[in-house]
């Protein structure tokens, strides 16, 4: 739909301006140097521009696909309302002086004049866009960039004009170049449909600090069919308030931001530099197939070092097939090396890196290659070049290089730049966007599955939560057992009592040793005021109830007591804890973790933007560093890994289902051989408005 | 000592050829180049090299302080002896064809030579050395560096041609350049003595595939008064099998290396490019006094990038002072963010960069600026370079630029360059060269304490090690508690008995309970086998004595009972671990972790080189991430960490003074409110050869 917005036939500038080095006129001058549609200047006080017929206003020029504005904020409200009734259907507001100067009614002002129209809004407050391919520089940037194949978007319009300087300056081509701006209605969701439509763009980057929509830019994303990098600015508390004096964007936990990526299938890279090597190997190379590489090098040292990135990164040094070390081993020179990484020695000239480099590409356990070369007494770079071009030509499989050094590779770099094979400085950045790669490689082959459905008793949980709600009360503890019961969850046997008899009976039908524990919402650590005791015959518990009842009156007059549950004693399961906290961009954010100091002190949890699929579920299970723990130590068995699984998945339709409980988790979950129980939980509701 | 090595007043070079490009001209006509002192080559074939008289042998030439040898290797040795006798005490041995091609013998016998004329070799199999001071090029690269103060040494000659190809485009200066070959003579350690020493250095840079001795490269690098930057290569398994079939270096631990480095104050940079991120910000910048920057920006994106590097770096986003605020309010436009960072806003000029600067390089919170740049529409990069240089000048607090962009940015990093005032192309690499400084400047506060001194009773110890050693018992367990207690960590009571009478005796005198476990060489896992058993009384100490010595005798028939340890049984104390490995490069590493699944799944535990200190064995106890576990949670009362400390301390002592312990753990030690105890230990002792 956005098709004719970033490639229009015509265009107009709304503040189009006779004044050179005015931004109106900067603007149009640079559509002008390059665009072949129509272009129409709009400025009622000026009948030509630089001898171009200057229209009053855009309700006399011929129709346009796309109006750019360059007019003070405070007419944009009604030229954008002339635009409407123009027909135009695709603005780009270059005006600043909106929300990020304060003027935030201003902008909703924008977006609603948009929206009545049916118009689509690029901005406010941005740079522009340009599209090399239509040579199409819609933005006050006076560089062009590039014709290229990365398509970039930047929500720092100071960033943009720093990276397409730096670009220019290496030969670093873009197929679409967009400043975002305010985001005020053309948002990252928008984009990353935009270029993966775009048959120019092979690789999708972004620099964001914040994103508008969360769910929507998880379901985008995962849809995507090409590789999307992301620097998230503001991962960091100083970053954070950094981001919200810039932008007054509120921004999600990071670990959100995290999880999202991660599920959705985004890299998300450390830094701008970063982003730039991932885009330069995406935007030119092959995927790898899978995980292991090759590294050649003429220089031993060049070799550990590339040897070391690979293995801190996770990427395989590949094993060779016997083959490939018989073919090594019969045509490099015997103080070669001719197991991974292989090292051609400081005299190699290109021959031997083809031959190399051919014995080691065909190996089924190499799915990319790292060819390293530095300059030494007999190297030739540029030949080197030369053969990484011509395997390149004929391999299905990835080539990244690292010619190291200055002058020496200055005429290497080149050929390898023209023939679209990505040089890094150092052998640690090629090996990281060969990790990159693998990472991507590895999304592609994910299957996007649904989350399982589950019978679950919504209504009656619906009925339990409104009624605390009619009640006023929106922390429930240990008396909401029920509710994880009714979406099948399994929990401790446990009966609510109101005084000591019933706390006998209860305990006589569910078994002794029992755990009594006191049910009050002004209580929210039961053990500290000694709300939990424990009782292993009838006379104990009735001793320990009048106790544990008298002790809170006294101390905690105001608490008021609305009940005791009475639980049947478990031992020797391991405890695991199930959180949700609600994010603002991405929504319920589940948590899993050990229970004990693996929470509490080693933070040892791993986090997934429900709803979950059986893979997150497992994944969730895996990744914390205490999982050994679950499979048993020691010859312990394990614990039923199963069962937690499904707990997480049911916990995840439970949060999806009630919007209202902005927190919950089950801490602690008993896990045995064989079944879990639920032991204890906390709930918060969301406060009536 | 080796001053004259790298300054001579005349040079040989020995194998000096008339062919052009061969290796033994390359030398002798880069040395011509530049080097004003006297040159003699040495060529027994030929009477002059392009006019310059030949010396049949280093026998006929004036005397010289430095001989350059490029003859094959095999002609080495004679060479060498010859040199001796001459008088030469400095010798570069270039050849190749040593023990990196299998030919150790050959290169012990140079070693032999160099020592009994009591010469110093550099190489054999390295590039040789530049001193731009002199301008001297001893080495067959035909690049010279340019003169600068960075002092650099690589094991690896064709990092070293990579290097200095890469440093000169783009004015990287250095003071000397080493490449340091197979390092059977001169080694890192020399290196670190000579450039510490030498005025024009003012950061040393290593590229190490190995240190050839540990200790003493501790001993050196702690007392060095310059920053010492290492890349030290082979630091995965990958990595150190690469290294090991390049270099046949042994690799000792990474773990030990990481120790070292960080107890010695050496800068450990994890790539090249990171090396010289650091090595150009410790060449010309001044040392911040504290940990504290202030960011000053036209590019809120590029602020928060910063912000989030810094953050995640350890690095403090400063808070101003109220004046600092105050003077941003006044002199800055409105919409500028005149928290940290700082956001002159995009349509700075060069002044109020000034303005902004001036204010917070004042402020007592700020002990470093990191100015950033993109380039707007108004943005005069050079003149903001030229306001940073005026800064420079007068501020005692160091300064680092990234002017991001590329054409745009070429004049103000020029004016950068000149000015020693570090530039980096995008805002996290500056942020982690501050965060080298600010760690360079803790390092400069560290006070190198002794290890404390302690009463033990060493003699005693050394005969219960050297009895069993007689006796062919390398693998002692619980049994040799003793030993601990003879240094003075506190052990649980116990007594080793022969059989049920002694046990219930000794149990009275311990007091019930008791635990009691096997002695046996072996079972070297006693619990798996049944070998440590409980007692609350002296009737089922009886039984349980009885069935543990019957079942291991049925089911481990061969291992010999030496006797039953009958010990205290102790409650409620926290589990430690002390552990001990011996490095073939560092000698003893201690180990520290808190008992449980602690260290064996989630191996969150810290190590050191012995001897350590005070300080050492605080921060051991500090590092572990479960660390809160030892002050309490929940309201536990914190454990005796000081007992801990101390013991770490004279377990310290015991690993250093006896060598032949290979292998040594306390597993567990139970730490309590007031003092711990030792529990049980194993220990190995070396092979007797």
């Amino acid at each position: 739909m956005l098709e004719k917005f970033f490639n229009p036939d015509s265009v107009a500038v709304i503040g189009a301006s006779r004044k050179e080095g005015k931004v109106g006129r900067v603007v149009f001058d640079n559509i002008r140097k390059g665009f072949k549609g129509d272009i129409y200047p709009v400025n009622p006080s000026a009948d030509e521009i630089d001898g171009i017929m200057c229209y009053p206003s855009i309700t006399d020029t011929p129709p346009v696909d796309l109006a750019i504005i360059v007019v003070p904020a405070r007419a944009v409200p009604f030229i954008l309302d002339e635009c409407g009734a123009k027909g135009v259907r695709n603005v780009v507001v270059i005006s600043a002086g909106f929300k990020e100067s304060g003027a935030s009614e201003l902008e909703r002002e924008c977006v609603e004049i948009a929206k009545r129209h049916g118009m689509r809004m690029l901005g406010p407050n941005c740079l522009g866009f340009i599209n090399t391919y239509s040579d199409l520089n819609a933005s006050f940037s006076g560089d062009m960039a590039i014709r290229g194949n990365i398509g970039l978007a930047s929500q720092s319009g100071a960033l943009c004009t720093a990276i397409l300087d730096w670009a220019n300056i290496r030969g670093i081509g873009f197929s679409i170049f967009i400043s975002l701006g305010n985001k005020a209605d053309i948002s990252e969701n928008d984009i990353i449909t935009v270029l993966s439509e775009d048959k120019k763009t092979r690789v999708i980057l972004l620099y964001l600090e914040g994103i508008k929509d969360g769910r929507k830019f998880m379901d985008i994303a995962s849809l995507h069919k090409k590789p999307i990098v992301v620097v998230k600015a503001g991962r960091t508390l100083s970053g954070a308030k950094a981001v919200s004096s810039h932008t007054g964007t509120l921004a999600g936990s990071d670990v959100a931001y995290d999880s999202a990526f991660n599920q959705s299938g985004v890299i998300r890279a450390a830094s701008l530099e970063e982003m730039f090597d991932y885009g330069l190997a995406f935007s030119c190379q092959k995927m790898p197939s899978d995980n292991g590489v090759a590294i050649v090098t003429n220089a031993g040292g060049a070799g550990v070092l590339a040897a070391d990135a690979c293995e801190s990164f996770g990427i395989k040094i590949a094993s060779f097939e016997s083959k490939t070390i018989e073919e090594l081993r019969s045509s490099l020179p015997d103080a070669a090396s001719i197991y991974n990484p292989v090292d051609v020695l400081g005299d190699a000239l290109p021959d031997r890196y083809r031959t190399a480099i051919n014995a080691v590409i065909n190996d089924s356990n190499v799915h990319g290659i790292i060819v390293l070369a530095s300059p030494q007494a007999m190297t030739d770079m540029k030949g080197i070049a030369e053969i990484l071009v011509e395997t390149n030509r004929v391999s299905p499989k990835p080539i990244l290089a690292s010619l190291m050094g200055g002058r020496q590779t200055i005429e290497g770099e080149r050929v390898l730049s023209m023939n679209h094979i990505p040089n890094y400085p150092f052998p640690e950045r090629a090996a990281r966007a060969m990790h990159a790669m693998i990472t991507y490689a590895n999304i592609t082959k994910r299957t996007y599955t649904q989350p399982p459905e589950f019978d679950v008793e919504r209504e009656s949980v619906r009925h339990i939560l409104n009624r605390s709600r009619e009640e006023g009360i929106r922390r429930l503890g240990v008396e909401c057992l029920p509710i994880l019961e009714r979406y099948g969850i399994p929990i401790a046997d446990s009966v609510i009592v109101s005084n000591r008899d019933q706390a006998v009976k209860a305990a006589d039908g569910i078994g002794y040793p029992v755990v009594i524990k006191v049910i009050s919402s002004e209580i929210s650590h039961k053990t500290d005021v000694g709300g939990v005791r424990t009782a292993s015959g009838a006379q104990e518990l009735r001793v320990v109830y009048e106790d544990m009842v008298q002790r809170i009156h006294r101390y905690m007059p105001d608490a008021g007591i609305k009940g005791v549950l009475i639980q049947k004693m478990l031992r020797n399961g391991k405890e695991v804890i199930l959180g949700m906290n609600r994010d603002p961009q991405f929504g319920p954010v589940l948590m899993f973790g050990l229970g004990g100091i693996s929470v509490e002190v080693l933070k040892d949890v791993t986090f997934r933007i429900a709803p979950i699929t059986e893979r997150d579920a497992e994944d969730m299970i895996k990744e914390i560093r205490a999982y050994p723990m679950l499979l048993g130590i020691r010859g312990e068995r394990p614990s039923d890994i199963h069962a937690v699984k499904e707990s997480l998945l049911r916990f995840s339709r439970l949060c999806m289902d009630f919007p209202e409980i902005t927190e919950i988790d089950i801490n602690p979950m008993l896990v045995f051989e064989h079944g879990c129980v639920a032991v204890d939980t906390r709930l918060t509701l969301e406060e009536r408005i």
